[in-house]
């Protein structure tokens, strides 16, 4: 583990490390707020953010404006890269597919699954490596925009009782059902669709075992409302199997960090309510 | 005027035009953020921010998180590009010349006098520009960062009863006196030092003619402080001539955006009362 970045916000600080995956196989980097209790040894929940296509973890550090909730609510926020990294990993030219481009699933397919496992990445390798090195009392939460809301979503589905609290922005709910969920299923985990359903938040709603309550926010004028993202789809999942969710749709807001960092006050709010600050 | 973006934010929305500047011969962009009541076309003061080296139009609005500040005061926030640009317009390969390094000054030597007139673009141009075309009262506050700082200083010290209120994070208070202000004004005013001094908050303080007071912000852990920065010369002018200063020294803060965003919401309150917000 390497620090490559540190500045004083927020009272706190904000970091960059990058540290040798051996899930992904690869050199890794993560952004990491701590606010000013953190670091002075306090223990603190983290709360988890998963970025969209192309991001790497500059951009939710850099445009969210997250540090000031972190800050009030005494939370540890740690934002990862989207996907393995480096000249040796498979990739491919289109912006959706490949690096920048993990889906927070584990590959099956050649030439991804040499490095294509952010699932395990994300639920454990990663949460493993900042409950060693920094001040966590073991809370988690996570959220995530658009590809990382869908992120978000499964990783919190498929780990009952690892996550407090799971929220995301513009997701991608059904990703078995829109263009960019069924072309990076079919090149990570091939042409079977029902291999897919382990990796859909709208088919893993239908066999939940516990009712985490969703928070979702989704702007009206999002320009991939109708095409990728499709919220009355989970919408009917939720009512079908009475799963808890708040569905907040937001007129006039589109795709950008402009709408994330209108509302990520309530998601911080939502998380540090179930973390217990 | 061609609007290029538009997206809501914090209740309004942020947009970025581009127009034709006659005063720089040149194409121009710049964001405007217009809190809610101003898309329903309440008039409200107008809050410039000028940027520091190498920065675009884009730098303040998506990094700082300046919408939430303006849309609770009720202001608008205008942040125009750092100079003039184009293929046509004189550049040099160095970051601190040229493009994206106008200094806020009216250039009187070739090849930059032809395009590089930013002092009279940002106190006369846009603010005409800006009055005619959004909901604006007239009144009118300035900020800015390092070189975007200087920007700040200069233009409020050389236009008295221009500007309700006047703020800075880590600017050049004494181009005059350090390497990268000694090589602009040299490049752009030419070798007479004495024709510096008009262009100089250290120099304009000894004559100010009003008691404008300075909010300044300056980080301790800045790698520019005691090279480029200097907030010390700034301190000596004003006390020396009885000038109101409040000069925040901000320990282990660097020269970065998360320094800006942490104290921004104290220079938006600091702007706001003097603009009746």
């Amino acid at each position: 583990m390497e620090r490559v970045e540190q500045h004083a916000c927020a009272g706190g600080r904000q970091e960059v490390w990058k540290h040798r995956s051996d899930v992904l196989n690869c050199e890794m980097k993560f952004g990491i707020f701590l606010p000013e209790v953190a670091t002075r040894g306090e223990p603190c929940p983290v709360l988890y953010w998963l970025s969209g296509l192309t991001c790497t973890e500059q951009n939710f550090i850099t445009k969210a404006g997250a540090q000031a909730h972190a800050a009030k609510h005494g939370v540890i926020v740690v934002a990862p890269d989207t996907s393995p990294r480096g000249d040796e990993v498979a990739d491919d030219p289109a912006y959706d597919l490949g690096q920048g481009a993990g889906f927070y699933v584990n590959a099956t397919q050649a030439p991804w699954s040499a490095h294509y496992r952010m699932q395990d990445y994300v639920a454990h390798e990663l949460p493993e490596l900042v409950e060693r090195h920094f001040a966590a009392n073991g809370q988690r939460g996570i959220m995530g925009h658009s590809m990382g809301g869908h992120g978000a979503l499964i990783t919190a589905l498929r780990h009952p009782g690892r996550y407090a609290s799971v929220s995301a922005f513009s997701p991608i709910v059904a990703p078995s059902q829109v263009p960019w969920g069924a072309k990076a299923l079919t090149a990570y985990l091939g042409e079977d669709r029902q291999s897919w359903t382990a990796w859909d938040t709208v088919e893993l709603i239908k066999q939940a075992s516990e009712s985490l309550p969703l928070l979702v926010d989704q702007g009206g004028a999002d320009e991939f409302l109708s095409t990728q993202l499709r919220p009355e789809l989970l919408e009917q999942a939720c009512q079908t199997t009475g799963h808890p969710l708040t569905l907040r749709r937001q007129p006039g807001y589109d795709h950008s960090y402009y709408f994330i960092a209108t509302f990520l006050a309530d998601h911080f709010a939502h998380h540090a309510q179930a973390l217990g600050r």
